[in-house]
């Protein structure tokens, strides 16, 4: 169950990987939940939300470019993302943001 | 059905809602479907991506800060804002932040 993620105060930056699933598992949701876990252990990680309909969306929260970099090039993640184009998603798009600004209640 | 906004190159501007609901539906569905056409409507509106389960994301993406700054003054919004602080989010985040690069398939 995702959460609203605890970020401190802005600027930080933030991925948004917006996709569309392709039909049956395949061990995504394995390998998904494994992707959280291990982003989290990541240096500069500050968080992750995620909510999936027809749409899927996951923003993950980090404090520099330097940290999402590292994270892209990851090992582990890389073998995901190989895995993500070739059979998990007919489509997706990731952005690269920097968070200028926050409130909520 | 939300699907994958076609944005332009970047840089531009998205604002990550990040959201729990409140137990019932109080009129939500139907202002929420009213917002997303009424952004729709506004000058440097470029797309909007929506998916919920226990967390609810909605990420609507904009040309500029001032366009943003106009649909948060929006009085139709200004009414729906109002009702979200009120009855409808238990707690939310919205985070603003400037799109520096995307790709995708």
């Amino acid at each position: 169950m995702s959460e609203i993620a605890n970020t401190p105060e802005p600027p930080y930056y933030a991925v948004i990987f917006s996709s569309h699933r392709t039909e049956g598992d395949d061990g995504y949701a394995r390998m998904a939940d494994r992707m959280v876990e291990l982003a989290s252990e990541q240096p500069g990680f500050l968080g992750i939300e995620a909510a999936r309909e027809s749409l899927g969306i996951t923003v993950s929260y980090w404090e520099s470019l330097e940290a999402i970099r590292n994270w892209k090039e990851n090992a582990e993640h890389r073998e995901a993302q190989r895995l993500g184009y070739r059979q998990w998603y007919s489509s997706f798009r990731v952005r690269v943001a920097r968070v200028e600004r926050d409130y909520g209640i």
